[in-house]
């Protein structure tokens, strides 16, 4: 990236820790972090807007301990009545699309015009390289410090059923707390983009111009996935590369079939870097949300979208319980043994063991 | 089509049942049908080459009698050490591609090498349509008197997976009644190119030229899945057309990463009906089996379908006894319907009903 240019992203020196801290304010926040939540006072506080509550629940949601998880679910049946009033936008694009950038100058843009705006995260690789995306919030300097911002960065988790879960209930607790615009980032990393696009209403992929082939390089079920294609970067230099991708993307998502809502995937060109083209963004997710709510797929989508994770947390449990249990666990391994050496047919071998399973 | 051309597809006159049917006959065909099936014999006759034991063992597949499902496994048992040597090829294409015709022309083309071929379908669709592919076996006049050659039509049943499993579990025994050469057929509805990809070593996708855009119309999937294109009906006028559309197949292709094995798909042309071509396609089938035998791939390839298989099946019944429980059946309902009228969250209502299934 050229150094001349402004960037959202800055790089800060490390900062050393001072030797002592005063233990009174150790046992301060012990003290604080141990204080018994109390449920009912933390939906109501998330009902009236309060951000720290909302924080608060969101690390519930987040927390393995099954104390917590309890005490979640209670805060989240509470908040969703209130919930569902939003437009919930997802993003993806490669590293270096600018998704950081592209979030800050359009969630300025939206607290600009009176939105409220939330900004969560999923990304399953996480909790192992423990390189978060919006993990360091400092990525999006100014949008931050928005007080009708709210930043969260992915939740860890092993399964990225796990994650999904989480930002899912994070959501919820988002809306209950006032916010309108939900955005969820993601980077395009296995099956993320599945599981975020099941939980927006509208997919937005970003992309920069490159050379040589524009559509080289982008996975065809993200393409077929996304509601606009926002090729960002367009200044300067790119300009013209920018417009070039631009009616390639047209002509290409031309050859997929029609959405059930009626919808064309729109195409644009946007510099976040300059706050340009954000605008335009945002106006066409306004008529997305127009159109597909006087049609009655707005809706349509959030009831499938419910049933689909519902369906989807079942069928995780069925088989997680059955994979987990020791018995089942040491079978496996010579069931697949008898397989390999062909002492058993993969049906045979199946049959038996879920016979074990179901008379343990 | 032309009807100068000379074709596979041939419609039949309807045949009159005569009135009346000897109480004889009709009396000795049930004594016969309720003989008891002893599957140790079974299983020997098949080891030995005997193609009616086969069918009878394969009519013992496709039961859903409990009673012929316990045979079946029996008989599989004991023709599993004999089974694996061969080379199983899937075929597939939209309807008119002629890929009876080309099943056809290459049969005849590896009986005429001293090959034993299968052809077994995949159709989950034929339960409902009745339409089975291979159904008619008609379509194949010369290839069906062939005694080197057993046809088989798609068996019936309400899952893509259930359809799966008995293929699969037929590829077995014909594989033990020494046919070497497995030809699955299936057509491109929904998920089954999926299921027979999972099946066989070399999958073929059949294609014709056609006017406008040769990549329009075919699944994306589909592409990615083979390791062969032939542009059929590449006769006549059609030649040209055949040619162009090899070029644009293959500059297609590159734009797939490359696989695992290190096979790189190839694009052929061929005319069945005039039997040109055919024994290409076999010497590129010859050339992959040589490579990724030596490689390792080929064996490595079928452990892995083998374990997909086998933990496919454990997936789908423990969903198939979860949702088919009376308990759950009608607490599902309920639980929609809390999750529509925004009572409960997914994951809530998700874990409340394993909770109760659990403790049944």
């Amino acid at each position: 990236m050229n150094k001349e240019q402004p960037s959202a992203l800055h790089e800060k020196k490390g900062v050393t820790q001072p030797l002592n801290t005063s233990d009174t304010a150790i046992n301060n926040v012990k003290r604080f972090r141990s204080r018994e939540v109390n449920p009912d006072e933390l939906a109501e506080k998330i009902c009236n807007g309060d951000t720290i509550a909302l924080s608060r629940a969101i690390t519930l949601v987040e927390s393995t301990n099954p104390e917590h998880s309890k005490k979640a679910n209670q805060i989240i049946t509470t908040c969703l009545p209130k919930a569902n009033k939003s437009v919930r936008i997802g993003i993806t694009g490669v590293p270096g699309a600018g998704k950081s950038t592209f979030i800050e100058s359009f969630g300025k843009h939206l607290t600009s015009l009176g939105k409220k705006v939330a900004v969560l995260a999923v990304d399953p690789s996480s909790s192992i390289s423990k390189g978060s995306i919006l993990g360091d919030k400092t990525r999006m300097e100014d949008l931050v410090k928005d007080k009708n911002a709210f930043i969260r960065p992915s939740p860890s988790g092993n399964s990225l059923g796990g994650v999904a879960r989480k930002t899912r209930e994070t959501i919820i607790l988002c809306e209950a707390c006032g916010f309108d615009t939900i955005i969820i980032e993601t980077v395009g990393v296995g099956q993320s983009e599945t599981a975020v696009h099941s939980m927006v209403d509208f997919f937005l992929l970003l992309k920069i111009s490159g050379a040589g082939d524009e559509l080289q390089g982008i996975k065809r079920g993200i393409m077929e996935m996304a509601d606009a294609i926002v090729i960002n970067k367009a200044d300067g230099d790119n300009l013209k590369p920018a417009e070039r991708a631009k009616v390639e993307f047209k002509r290409a998502l031309h050859l997929y079939p029609p959405k059930a809502n009626g919808w064309i995937p729109k195409v644009l060109t946007a510099s976040a870097l300059y706050d340009e083209g954000v605008e335009n963004v945002w106006k066409l997710i306004e008529n997305f949300r127009t159109q597909t709510t006087e049609s009655g797929h707005f809706n349509q989508k959030r009831l499938e979208q419910q049933k689909f994770w519902f369906l989807q947390t079942i069928d995780e449990q069925l088989k997680s319980n059955f994979y987990q249990n020791p018995v089942i666990k040491n079978e496996l391994k010579e069931k697949i043994a008898a397989i390999d050496a062909m002492q058993a047919s993969p049906f045979a071998a199946a049959t038996d063991l879920l016979n074990l399973y179901y008379n343990l």
